[in-house]
């Protein structure tokens, strides 16, 4: 299995000091912390084994939701021109970054041959007014199927635009051909969506009970639009299983969810405060959007788990290569010591491009003619690793074979599973958020809700600003 | 002018120790470095003054170019269906987040009355071929202008795609047609484009010799695309011309451009390595990555104008209100104390939307109720700007009355001046990129291009990578 020949590639030459002398990172520095290493990697069989670790065994035990999701798409498909999900974070994170990895680049403006019957997806995941209305001025909501995502069936945004869509689509086509034109993806037992499902008869999809939204791509929140614009999900879980193999590996050098979180984790403490996520192809885009939710939101703690304020994080930042090279790597050659570059490769595109040698007599652009784009990406991001490394500067490479639903689900799985283990190493509970609690609140209060009178007594004081620091 | 309804305004409170206290700036903060900003303002006069900060007269002297944009546009919207940017770096962000602005949120799959006869937009600012391959499923070559970006008319990216398009585009239509299908924006006397212009005919718009790439949303460089799809390039520029009357103030406390630079610039001395642009609003997203640009290629710089080594910078980071609340603000609240978080927030936007009160039995999503949606983004972002200022995070608030031109061209103009400004403060060259030349010439060697084989041959030898270092 470890032979597969579409299996990912974690390259970390040049976070070491054999190439960066002392801005790399030394074997000594992982052998210092080789106790914090055992104590993570029993955590993590400890936390699998008594069921909080949940999201590792998404790729083994779905197959009924599976086959499910794929014969409720199928048969969906045909009435509708539009799947639209009402979601926020990583539940819309997650299916974006899928449709734009395995999916044509301009998929929504394709015919719906084209598609090959498959609705057209859009994401709602912002309450700003004008793209609700300005969704609403493209799609005939007669002929579309909003999937809402909320675990808890509380998140403010979703709801309200669910509250708003609804008596949209119940005025235009009634309560009963509606009632097929809207689908829940939540929690089994509790929360407002369960409540509202029974009352109504939408159709609902589980999340499993001890999964976040963040580490849920692999749940029916990720499997459902996916597999509503054609995408083989089956493909994407058995991509997942074969990363989860490779994850068990006990010695960490071998291990690249272990040792991805572990490079990141010295590099951390050598200064390192932000990990640029920087994709070679369109495609990948998204997935470093993915990729800033899961490791923003799940290490960046003030309190550790001894109860110390450590206020923890690593930043991370988005971009694309060679477009940014453009934009953002004069600051990652020339800038502060302060970050890892982690870069995507990808060994085959979908497509094949020749520059044609109309220039040959342009010295500085005749060099181009004959070659590929494939060849011209490839090699700038050979030349941007290798300038990186030169200035010092920490930086990885992860390869796909191709992009396709195989290689999406073991990236993904090797993200959770670095995320997951990264917690550990940091000693901090990598699936909570207190920290967004008090903006929550803060937003309960101005809305004038009973119970938080204090609060709002609390923010009209100490918030009121001073006109002096207005310009 | 000052008191114009339409200007933006900077709230700088939640910088400030007033509410922040050991977090935040001091006043004293400031006037330490009294000397350096006094500086800083005469080197901006000087510079201004002997032609080498040209991007600060073109909201004056540009009738005559902006006319002939605008004719140009208005007799080739009507052959067209499609205006295709081939550019990378700032002149592809630049008219990006122009459009994002100032038209429809979906403006591309409006139908052609809808789009008041105007053509859909397309930037290709990469040179993965599944883009260019996957752009040519979706359009009709034969209806499509491609306007050609660089200044030097040596960007490989930007040059290797013209080679590839115009070839196929003379293969269909000949020669003739092509002739005026394709138009250059480049200078005005040096670079590749000239020529090929002179020798095939292809109309040509010239960026001011002294304004570089990132600087040039307010050339041609962004004026094109622009008027192409029906945005008031003249508003902008008269937008530019407000925030220009405004960034000439003395008074430091009264100049958005200079205090912004000034508060970064200490914030960065207290250890905000990192500066978060988080607008509210989707239509400004693509604002955050034109600033993330401008201000990380800008200011990033290895040697300072002494010649010292200072690898000083400050990395942009883009994010979305509210959508990164669920993603990126349990970091910002709870982890290290290295950020400034910048939140734009927009007073009118183009709808209202009612959030009718459809659940009013569930308590955790009644509130909402008979609210609009305009509403709850405005109290999220007044919500997260408190949470963060009670967390003691830096952050400040940039106001937009409304979206369009002139707002838009004030926020361009505003961000260029901060970014000299800041320049000056850290006495570095805002206007150079010398750290992009090590990756380019990487390039060239790995293309076997004569003069480059002793590059080549130290790339062979020390980028030579150990197998032990591949997971």
């Amino acid at each position: 299995m470890r032979n597969n020949d579409l299996r990912l590639k974690l390259d970390f030459n040049y976070m070491m000091e054999d190439f960066l002398e002392e801005h790399g990172i030394k074997h000594q520095q992982v052998n210092e912390i080789l106790h914090k290493i055992e104590h993570a990697q029993k955590n993590m069989e400890l936390k699998r084994n008594e069921g909080s670790m949940d999201f590792r065994d998404l790729p083994y035990n779905q197959d009924e939701v599976v086959a499910e999701i794929i014969s409720f798409a199928e048969a969906a498909k045909d009435r509708i021109e539009n799947f639209v999900v009402l979601g926020i974070g990583g539940s819309a994170l997650g299916p974006i970054a899928v449709q734009q990895a395995i999916n044509h680049l301009y998929y929504n403006e394709l015919s719906k041959e084209q598609r090959k019957g498959y609705p057209k997806l859009y994401v709602l995941d912002n309450i700003d007014p004008e793209k609700i209305a300005s969704l609403l001025d493209i799609i005939d909501i007669e002929k579309t199927m909003f999937n809402v995502i909320s675990k808890s069936g509380s998140t403010a945004e979703t709801m309200s635009q669910l509250m708003i869509l609804e008596t949209m689509l119940i005025e235009k086509v009634g309560q009963d051909v509606a009632k097929d034109l809207i689908v829940f993806t939540t929690d089994k037992e509790k929360g407002n969506l369960i409540k509202i499902s029974k009352e109504k008869g939408y159709k609902k999809f589980i999340i499993p009970a001890s999964v976040g939204g963040r580490f849920s791509q692999l749940t029916p929140v990720g499997l459902l639009p996916a597999a509503m614009c054609g995408i083989d999900i089956k493909q994407m879980l058995a991509g997942a299983a074969l990363m989860d193999e490779m994850c068990k590996e006990q010695d960490v050098y071998i291990n690249p969810g272990y040792m991805y979180a572990i490079l990141q984790y010295i590099a951390m403490k050598k200064g390192a405060n932000m990990c640029v996520m920087m994709p070679y192809a369109d495609s990948l885009k998204y997935m470093a959007d993915w990729y800033a939710q899961i490791w923003a939101e799940s290490i960046s703690k003030k309190y550790n788990n001894q109860g110390e304020i450590v206020n923890a994080g690593q930043t991370p930042i988005k971009a694309l290569g060679v477009t940014d090279q453009h934009s953002q790597v004069q600051l990652y050659t020339e800038g502060p010591f302060d970050k890892v570059i982690v870069l995507m490769q990808v060994e085959e595109f979908k497509h094949t491009l020749e520059i044609p040698k109309i220039y040959e007599k342009i010295d500085s652009i005749a060099f181009m003619g004959g070659h590929t784009q494939n060849e011209l990406i490839r090699v700038e991001q050979i030349a941007t690793e290798y300038a990186l490394m030169k200035a010092g500067r920490m930086n990885m490479t992860i390869t796909l074979p191709k992009v396709n639903e195989y290689t999406i689900g073991q990236l993904i799985y090797l993200f959770e599973v670095a995320t997951a283990f990264m917690g550990e190493l940091m000693e901090v509970n990598a699936f909570d958020q207190p920290g967004v609690e008090e903006g929550k609140n803060a937003t309960y209060a101005m809305f004038n809700e009973p119970g938080y009178e204090d609060k709002r007594e609390e923010i009209m004081g100490r918030a009121a600003k001073k006109e002096d620091y207005v310009i």
